[in-house]
């Protein structure tokens, strides 16, 4: 028998403990032994709930039980989650999480403690949600150089950006109905401002290059200055405005990783992913481009992910899987990006541009930093990067 | 170091050893120690290419070296490469695959051989050329009950369809188009009848639900049979022409699988996949539906995920990856899979139908048993599955 633990029963925490209870059986016989769930870990009284009877609230029951093979955090933060995954892993216990924040800023050194207990942290479900993202990239991709990683990676603003695409809502309208329809969190920052792409867009760098970007290194731009001008005009010009994460590698060797929304062409397959669904591309230099799609959020999804983990530690545990990053990665200066960018209400229009409406262009290749002193000088009202 | 042997120097042999010249740096890096190609088996004479020196024609070569690891095999169908196969494992060596037709028809006696030997067996490649669908689907969804998988599984074909729906090309037309950019070869029967479509979905079954579902006992139906008018009408009522593979759990515990042309609503992700790219729909019971998209065949996307194969069977040299599946399945009649059904021609229209264009209907939802008989009855010109 295996026993694991889930620490913090939330959203994430409750989804897992439900995807036992509806899968059990299977899951069992896949592994080929029984997983039994031994301790929640709640600061909140469990003993109403169907879980009472395994319900603690000190974290040291758990450290100190040799017999618990397993640990789920889905605490959440970088605080708590911090000290508990730090002594679990001190402890020998395999670590599985959904939090990236602490994946993306602590991610380096849990690992490089992972290593020396010989145990695996593992989390898949920081990115995508329940879609397999992380594993595919450093396992089934292993054979490749990866040269680019682009996603929509927040399904709250990828909801309010389509009922602005699709129904001509304006940003705060929408931004309210994502709240109503539990999409979007009360205080909506972390992912109207495109912080949670941020993070994922690290994770997927760090694995993708072996190289440690972390989140307050990068550009991050979200949704919430958005015009719902430049988004009709964008529509009828044939794009989508989509709130990407971007990872490249440049000719150079230094790397590039960055959020912002973005016109996307509508014949690009990321163009067509819609509400609170996720996509993530992925080019390898023999692969081509490969995408992964589906729901990225939600407790059963993300608990898929976890399970999901918690079975490959367990099918690994004498012989941890290789994974880790080190110290941080070469982040390219503003001029080594090129791109092309829709840029509105200049002063006057720059050679060598196509013409949308409403006087808005779309201009040939600049850097970010000729873009951004370009709209400055013209005085732009809006500047957007295109992709495709 | 690790060492590894080509068998078959065709398409996807040589691309794997390609993969290795760009990639050997990076490959070598992440396992810990070099990659070293040791042989290359072939019955032509490779002396005028780089690989001369590492040409070899008798299989007991590789068969009796004790430091050989792992043997890619790339020679195809399921007689000398089943031959092999079975003799590269019985000599413990780990073997690595893109040979559908082996897998399908023979998986579950090499992979109890693999047991047996304690090495693995992979064949990540065989489905979905270098898109990482199957390591996926038996590990990252693992905690999950599959319920569907439904793919287009066939680039050849999708290409031909999307010629046919876009251009109008008749069919005979696409498919000389198709044989000139090499994407068919020039006896397409394979592919246009939806044989190799069959196999993968058999594949797909196999590892989904544990139990063995052979390419003979599931309907096959092509695309060569496909009239223009058909894909005409459906498109004017919003649906594109899909060929299909489908295999799903049934309520009553029996399973369905099997391949066709179907009409598939413009708003269901699978629709928009065009040309010779593949995608694979996978509906678990926590997860909810996740879709894998790329490029699904070609030297280079397949060479990758073999090479990612090879790189996890020396990953887990020691411990093997439980895979594998027991005997038959238990496959659903005719009357237990229900769908709704594109009909035209019919003598009469049955209630309860949606009017389409030219006397076309779509049909409420019947058994695949049931629509048979109406068609028949009616003297339908044509009976086509709709897919959502």
């Amino acid at each position: 028998m295996a026993n694991f633990a889930i620490m913090g029963f939330g959203t994430v925490g409750s989804g897992v403990a439900e995807v036992l209870r509806m899968n059990g059986a299977s899951i069992g016989e896949k592994l080929g032994e029984p997983l039994n769930l031994k301790y929640i870990l709640d600061v909140r009284d469990l003993s109403a709930t169907p879980y009472g009877g395994i319900a603690v609230k000190d974290f040291s029951v758990l450290e100190n039980d040799p017999e618990l093979d397993v640990v789920v955090e889905s605490i959440g933060g970088a605080k708590v989650a911090l000290d508990f995954t730090r002594r679990a892993l001190m402890a020998g216990k395999h670590v599985v999480t959904s939090n990236k924040e602490l994946v993306a800023t602590h991610g380096r050194e849990l690992l490089d403690i992972a290593r020396e207990k010989n145990v695996n942290y593992l989390f898949e479900a920081s990115v995508g949600g329940g879609i397999p993202v992380l594993r595919p990239l450093f396992q089934c991709l292993a054979g490749n150089q990866i040269e680019e990683i682009v996603g929509i990676l927040n399904g709250t603003t990828n909801y309010i950006l389509t009922r602005m695409v699709k129904a001509g809502v304006p940003f705060a309208e929408a931004l309210k109905e994502a709240q109503e329809k539990g999409y979007a969190e009360q205080n909506p920052a972390a992912d109207v401002d495109g912080l949670d792409a941020g993070r994922k867009i690290c994770i997927l760098s760090d694995l993708a290059w072996g190289r440690e970007v972390l989140p307050d290194r990068i550009s991050v731009r979200g949704i919430s200055g958005l015009d719902l001008l430049d988004v009709d005009i964008a529509s009828r010009a044939g794009y989508r405005v989509k709130l990407l994460g971007r990872a490249l590698k440049l000719a150079d060797g230094t790397q590039a990783a960055y959020v912002a929304p973005h016109l996307v062409h509508e014949s690009c397959p990321v163009a067509g992913v819609d509400d609170v669904f996720n996509a993530i591309m992925i080019r390898g230099n023999a692969v081509g481009d490969v995408m992964f799609y589906g729901r990225g959020a939600g407790d059963l999804p993300t608990a898929s992910a976890v399970m999901g983990d918690v079975m490959d530690a367990l099918q690994h545990r004498s012989r941890r899987r290789k994974l880790g990053w080190s110290e941080s990665a070469s982040l390219a200066g503003p001029d080594a990006l090129v791109m092309r960018w829709y840029m509105r209400g200049g002063s006057a229009s720059p050679e060598g541009c196509q013409a949308l409406s409403d006087g808005a262009v779309i201009t040939g290749p600049l850097s970010v930093g000729e873009a951004g002193r370009l709209a400055e000088k013209l005085g732009a009202a809006a500047l957007l990067p295109v992709f495709q």
